[in-house]
């Protein structure tokens, strides 16, 4: 297989055409108004199977970019998705990143309640003062602590990107989110993950800076 | 869908019988002194394309497991891939990951030079005294560099986790480290990820503190 000298700053143009006619040749259709969004997520994971599985509450995008202009905090669940969120773009309305997981006394009080770290983390990040979005690319006990806190009216989220990948209760995880009024972007199914998690926040600050939101 | 109780510490172990269950499942048989690997890199994305995909060269697990022991460095392409390894473990060797994407002067001098800053952090990369690991979870022109250097004969990388995803380059850079004498451990096709870079080393790390390689 040849390689196709390109400038690196025309790849990432070039992979979006590549996936476009992909789409198009596959016969999936995607809602417009969030191309941008499904498309990086395709970027990100060389998987399609994003395109039909992303699933978004009414006005989704609007509602996370009015959040981000205002300032609203992101909240990670994990440390390499706090790393791939641009921070730069975030810090032009005033947002920041933030993960609890690492935390000494986080991953102490979980090991005394016997819960996990994201369950723990939830928690802290619901003391913000500020509104939050959770960026949840891992643990679907973070989502389901987030539900607790909705179901017991202690705390609503702003909004809920619920991206966790694995096996154990995360699409019953993922549902709980969908069951309830919070603004939600959501995968359907097993697949997510951190990386996916960075890619959304990414997608909705670069349409942010190009004014198309 | 029902939530299934289940301890924090038992999450991962039932995953993977999960996971060895549905490969059964589905006919897939992966070679035994690999399976703690490549269950891995499904219990990160949830995609058992990688059962069928993940590419090894001779010996790779003992070969990558010495270098680990001798203090190896581990150089990624992504912030979010030096994130996501276990740095406690890899301490243990005396090794440590380093990243130079986000360096000041990695940008400069790559857009000065009208090359990719993955470009530019291979070659420093390959000034380290010490043994580099290479893994490359995003960049094809890392692996495209890593075989620049290896024809010219300037540089010869002690390993490469060679899982770039995307669309540009990403199958025919693969192909180019395949063909070489480098030690591997590859993707094949588009998929793989800085997540799978991590779940990689990761992988390799938490079975030789089980001490099974």
């Amino acid at each position: 297989m040849m390689i196709e000298h390109i400038k690196p700053n025309e790849i990432e143009k070039r992979s979006f055409e590549i996936i476009t006619a992909e789409l198009c040749e596959r016969g999936i259709e995607i809602p417009e108004d969030k191309a941008f969004l499904i498309k990086r997520a395709i970027h990100t994971t060389a998987d399609f199977d994003y395109a039909e599985t992303l699933t978004f509450s009414p006005d989704a995008i609007t509602i996370i970019a009015s959040l981000i202009r205002e300032g609203a905090i992101i909240v990670t669940d994990t440390n390499m998705g706090l790393s791939g969120i641009n921070k730069t773009e975030l810090a032009k309305y005033g947002g920041e990143v933030r993960c609890f997981m690492a935390d000494k006394d986080v991953a102490e009080e979980a090991a005394s309640r016997g819960v996990t770290r994201a369950t723990v983390s939830m928690e802290r990040a619901a003391k913000f003062d500020k509104k939050v979005i959770f960026a949840i690319g891992n643990a679907p006990t973070a989502l389901i602590e987030l539900r607790r806190m909705y179901d017991e009216k202690l705390y609503v989220p702003s909004f809920v990107i619920g991206v966790p990948v694995g096996f154990v209760n995360v699409e019953a995880a993922k549902d709980m989110i969908m069951e309830t009024e919070i603004p939600y972007i959501i995968n359907r199914g097993r697949k997510g993950g951190s990386n996916v998690a960075a890619a959304i926040c990414n997608a909705v600050l670069y349409e942010m800076r190009k004014g198309n939101i």
